[in-house]
């Protein structure tokens, strides 16, 4: 904080889930959240609802206090919804003394804080932004131990789901190219029940979704799977698992299977997706920047001949849908797309303590895609595969 | 937009889940979320990556770009991540030939955010917040024809799980106070993976978790279930389910059971309970305010003996934790708490096309909790409960 000139700094949601800057601070899940303040030097603050002081408590801040210690209910009675939340920040500020930079932080409606915000810089108080890269997203950038068990314990589970998919996949019989259940045909739809009801046994949800893609259909990174379609034999299946826990740490992790025969086009993509990912996996350590990694795999993929992202750059339109589209990783922990970015563009350094996926995909329109995907943890020079899951084409 | 001098409208998000605002404007779930913009009395831009066509084609946004279109990746390129954004940003609004009252909407990290707002305000845009009620909240508050058949639909789901869950329970035996399956004494545990699995059968989720709270445990509203106790006979379960579908649209039910013989206490709070419940549905209509149905809900409870919020706000700390100790009700739509709130302090008032829960509650922290709770459809002079489950206390 002091490198930054921060004085305070507030941070502030209405619920944890989907506020991992509030989920962080508070070191726990918070159902209707709160406003987390630390001034430079003192120990940090979390007022929560007073049906929220159980759930606050078993978290990192020791110091819990509620809305009605400031008579918050008061203020909105007398001063309305709005200016009564004002006064309570203002009040909150005041009883810890700041007068300097003051940040907020956390997910919430832009256009309601922003009234707030500029309310509070008309009563003299300095609020700025911070633009990249701000304080928590800093300090939510490497994880604790703690934290990384937390991820670990979503990949052990999120790796059984697959495995438990697969053994469905391969009790179906084929037949005409499709696969059977002992009933009927089996559909993506059908496939992604079992992924649900699977991960509800292993106490996971995922409220992203989940890409189950066939065919054609997986040659686009963000088709999810076709419901309606039948499982094929012969074609690749792109399934992308991206689990969240309800301590709200998550993992990602994807396979690319083919049952039964894979053609040679898809082969050759595969081998090439999953020399990209060892060669990488191998020259990551402390210290390399992101955006060298992701450069270094389009190096590999353009000897392979497969197009890369970086003729985007350069103005081939294209090049967008065909080939290495992608970054090739992203963080991994309160939210599933954080720092570091693995991208051309980016400018994160990889550091001891980050977790992040390593994730090369090649897409052909005409063919289909092929993605092998990790969520690994950086230590030193060396890297923790936290995703215990072979990598087999064929099931 | 006009009455509120209003020229141009931005919602921004980096993805559609955990960002109402995006999901209302969009019409549909778009992964990486994007920008939506509209100029008053023109046609809305939905602006997303190239590989977020598809998604964002599917909801009400005629119009759908990608960043490409506007030269993002180069402007990264040339002036790094947060000066690239406030250029697509500018190069947006020259576009649409905005001059007038811009408001950002939309949950994202506000430190950013405000940072970019700041840049562009340097730039000479009006950008300004808007307090309560924004025009987005105004919207989002009353649901259309196609809302009410995904909540209604979500609510036919809910009440197939609670049913299930029932049946659960209904298949064990008692053995000195506690539920045993054919195994083992049945835990909260137990039933909350149950719930899961359930939850996953009918395609939902429950990213906020599950309150299954038996006993004591019960008289804190929002204690979500110890996961060790054992299910007791005799004693109150508040089961309050609150899940969503794929599309981002949530339902809320509580049910307060008790297998075998309820205590007189509970009996009699459950009576009460239920009588401000019914009380308050008869009296709801178009054009009331929601505090007053509050307040009348209040006048009953108090009739019965019971202590309310009320007393909270005149002062008495104690009765934060006993009587009815919360607001009857919220809006439910893209999140599970939003305008209407039928609290005591709000403003709103209930209007055609709002739906929303009518959830009254006891609790005695020696005794346990109390709650019913259904989600209601508020047409002109009557309501229409979407919630199809009936409401016994024993079983």
């Amino acid at each position: 904080m002091e490198k930054r000139g921060l004085e305070t700094v507030l941070v502030i949601g209405e619920s944890t889930l989907g506020n991992p800057e509030l989920a962080y601070v508070a070191g726990t899940t918070i159902p209707r959240g709160g406003i987390f303040v630390k001034r430079r030097g003192r120990d940090p603050i979390l007022v929560v609802s007073n049906i929220d002081v159980g759930s606050a408590r078993r978290g990192r801040v020791r110091k819990v206090q509620t809305y009605t210690d400031y008579h918050y209910e008061r203020l909105i009675q007398r001063h309305g919804r709005e200016r009564g939340y004002v006064k309570l920040l203002q009040s909150l500020l005041r009883s810890i003394g700041t007068e300097g930079r003051v940040c907020i932080y956390g997910h919430n409606d832009f256009s309601r804080l922003l009234s707030v915000a500029d309310s509070l810089r008309r009563l003299g108080y300095r609020i700025s932004g911070e633009s990249d890269t701000t304080v928590i997203e800093s300090l939510r950038e490497t994880k604790d131990a703690a934290e990384v068990e937390r991820i670990r314990d979503v990949g052990v589970r999120a790796a059984k789901v697959v495995r438990c998919t697969l053994q469905m996949l391969r009790e179906c019989k084929v037949s005409a190219g499709k696969l059977k259940t002992k009933k009927e045909t089996l559909t993506v739809g059908m496939v992604k029940s079992r992924i649900n009801g699977l991960l509800a046994e292993h106490n996971l949800m995922a409220p992203e979704g989940t890409v189950f893609a066939i065919g054609k259909s997986s040659a686009d990174p963000h088709e999810f799977g076709i419901l309606s379609e039948p499982v094929r034999s012969g074609e690749p299946i792109v399934f992308d698992l991206f689990p969240m826990a309800a301590d709200g740490y998550w993992f990602d992790l994807t396979r690319t299977y083919v049952i039964g025969k894979p053609s040679r086009r898809i082969r050759r993509m595969f081998e090439a997706v999953l020399d990209v990912q060892l060669k990488s996996l191998d020259s990551i350590q402390h210290g390399v920047p992101a955006s060298q990694i992701m450069n270094h795999a389009c190096d590999t993929f353009e000897r392979y001949g497969f197009k890369t992202i970086r003729a985007t750059l350069k103005g081939d339109r294209a090049a967008s849908r065909v080939g290495f589209i992608h970054s090739l990783g992203h963080g991994v922990g309160l939210t599933v797309g954080e720092k570091p970015y693995l991208s051309l563009l980016g400018k994160d350094t990889l550091r001891t303590g980050q977790v992040f996926t390593v994730e090369p995909g090649l897409y052909e329109p005409k063919v289909g895609g092929v993605r092998v995907e990790d969520t690994i943890l950086l230590r030193r020079r060396r890297i923790y595969n936290l995703t215990p899951l072979e990598k087999d084409l064929t099931i």
